[in-house]
């Protein structure tokens, strides 16, 4: 077999079967098949596609080029949730306390963040020592003991997916579905889960920037699952405007206790909510998502979510003091607040925009040596569809550096307020399952 | 400027400017943008193609990546003659003697031969002595001398080709008509000529199985001539059988000896007659086409293109006792007749069936190391039309192996026979200018 013989027979739009998907994927890992090679199968994977079949081989043959995590020592059914990114994205931290508190094991392993603001594990390391690098027996322990553990991915994991992503980066073929796909799948299947949770994000602030796209890849990544015998469901949500009103690491981990605490965003909330009945439903929690639902509305009531969160700061050796007082966390030595220049309703607040900003306040990274400031950030006063006068607050930053000018006036050309009244953005846009 | 956004530009099928273009070829021939980005974006040119200015001007700055010859110390206007390939193609060693014999000038640089049979240097070779090495300085005064000089392509030149072909040839992109002609123009601009006859060559055993494609090649490499400032026209001719009746180095020596003796075959004579009296007008050795045809006719008759292969043997250190002698060429140890095993019309004479066989006998490389058996070859007896009764001779096989059995069925299988009456194909198929 000839690398060469299968970028022709891709580019001209034939399957690759599934000997000839691991003679590719097994040589690239282990560098047998050069770069070079692999970047011209990219692009012609990316114009010519792929079926469902060479899809699910791609993801399973990657998924296999390294370690394969076995948690079958976790009693019960494991779930697992996966969002493709977006601004104001602290999903995770409200949500995996909610569906633990509600019996369901969620072992989670995450990626550090590159763009706009830090991921999740970025956004746990704001509490001051908590560990994101644990074992996989450690883990184990910890699920087995409180139902959920947010760690660091290992360096073993999908050795593959981490050659192909690098290359797909600097050679334009980050954006083909089937590759984004099998990338995100491998990882999730390699982790061990039996259950798959994806939030896709559509809009501006997101991958995806329009329905038809993410509707492909949710359905892509669904049948990956599926084909791979993972019970796998995909929400789609809005990614137009951030989620919630934090957007900065420390202050979307204060968003994120207010919200275990009941006083969370509604959009927020309602992807918690949305996303959490479909776990517990594929953990066995719940009959239904209906009855899942009332339980996840119980827990954040009684307090049990944020009794989650606490175990789980405590048990990697994070302050719970941070937690029990979140006025604790530093607050950056520059506090802007800007205003409105205009009365009417809001009727955009462009996610990218306001992302991008806090990256330049400190928040996020540029490149893979940046290191964040935990404190930068923004928060929103008020979401689309609100109603502002002029002199209101449209939201605060805040920054220790000092060279913000710019940034100010980024964040200001984001906001579009028109006269005519405007609704508010429905923050589910479609389940696929 | 950032390699990543031209591959993304030219992926979502937006023309790359003048200076994006330049950036990438002279960043690549540096070695300071890597292979793998510069396969992604002959793939993403692949299935996008070029504008006609993007192709003239990746041709310019391909043709520039290196040494440009300049023939300026040559008399009078330089012609030039490049065939996309074919099998039993030796027009050059005809035709250059021919158009020089009229008075055009000739200073042609070739490259090796990869595949079926060797290359015209190779075929040059096989006569004892003969040297293809010589200085520019060397060129210019054998042209000035004799009107007529083809020797090796120097390393300086085209390097930007010499890589990019390269990448090309192991990454599936091969195919793309704006890189064939890119890389056929840069080489023959790069050589210094005033003037271009390109024999664009179609059918099973060329580059071009169809006119459609062979077409939109000649057009596209016409196109950059003109746009270049290069009087360049182009022949369309069929390479579905092979071209004359004699395949494999000494033997095709053999077949242009004879070719300029008048004995020709007709389809080789045909397509030096049209492609050299382009020339000769291109060359300003005669008005029209019909007026140089008949210069051509008479230095065949009278001789003198007979006496410029000789002279030109001669400059390049070649013993012209075999070009006076021809049956002093070495002969194969193994001749093998095949023979009709019924009647009927020959419909066809695969072309790459019959170069495939005869690489195996000996004539070709199938790797660069491979050393050519410069007698090893075959010899048609008809061609497509012919008449055959069973038991008559189809073809003969000269070769040094001893295991041939298998190339002979081969050939066998080359063939096919029909009872109903065929017509000869017209080596002409269209011209373009």
């Amino acid at each position: 077999m000839r690398m060469v013989d299968l970028i022709i027979k891709k580019r001209d739009g034939h399957e690759l079967t599934d000997e000839e998907i691991s003679f590719w994927i097994e040589g690239y890992t282990k560098g047998e098949i050069p770069d070079y090679q692999s970047s011209a199968m990219n692009m012609a994977i990316l114009f010519r596609g792929m079926s469902k079949r060479e899809i699910a081989t791609l993801t399973d043959r990657m998924e296999h080029s390294g370690e394969v995590i076995d948690l079958s020592d976790i009693k019960g059914v494991k779930v697992d949730k996966h969002s493709t990114g977006g601004v104001g994205d602290k999903t995770t931290i409200v949500l995996g306390p909610m569906v633990a508190a509600c019996g369901a094991k969620l072992a989670k392993m995450s990626g550090r963040g590159l763009g706009h603001t830090g991921g999740t594990l970025d956004k746990l390391e704001s509490i001051p020592h908590m560990s994101i690098a644990k074992t996989k027996e450690q883990m184990v322990e910890q699920v087995n003991d409180i139902g959920l553990a947010v760690i660091g991915q290992t360096a073993s994991l999908v050795p593959a997916d981490k050659k192909l992503y690098a290359l797909r980066d600097v050679t334009g073929t980050v954006e083909s579905i089937p590759l984004i796909a099998a990338s995100v799948m491998s990882k999730k299947l390699a982790s061990g889960t039996d259950a798959i949770l994806l939030d896709v994000t559509v809009g501006e602030g997101a991958f995806m920037k329009n329905m038809n796209d993410a509707r492909e890849l949710a359905r892509t990544m669904v049948n990956i699952g599926k084909s791979l015998s993972r019970d796998t469901v995909a929400v789609l949500s809005d990614m137009s405007e951030p989620l919630g009103m934090a957007v900065g690491n420390s202050l979307e981990i204060k968003e994120a206790i207010a919200s275990l605490h009941g006083e969370g965003p509604e959009d927020l909330m309602e992807l918690c909510y949305t996303a959490g009945s479909i776990m517990l439903v594929q953990a066995k929690q719940a009959k239904t998502r209906e009855e899942a639902r009332k339980k996840l509305h119980e827990v954040i009531e009684n307090g049990e979510a944020f009794n989650k969160l606490l175990a789980m700061v405590k048990a990697q050796g994070g302050d719970v003091d941070y937690i029990l007082h979140p006025e604790k966390f530093e607050i950056s030595k520059n506090i802007i607040e800007i205003r409105s220049e205009q009365e009417g309703y809001i009727k955009e607040i462009d996610a990218l925009g306001i992302g991008v900003a806090a990256m330049k306040l400190g928040a996020g990274r540029e490149t893979l040596e940046d290191t964040i400031d935990m404190s930068a950030g923004i928060v929103l006063a008020k979401k689309v569809g609100g109603y502002v006068k002029k002199g209101d607050l449209l939201c605060t930053c805040y920054t220790n550096k000092e060279d913000y000018a710019d940034v100010l006036e980024d964040i200001k050309a984001s906001y579009v307020i028109v006269k005519e009244e405007v609704k508010a953005l429905p923050v589910i846009r479609e389940i696929i399952d």
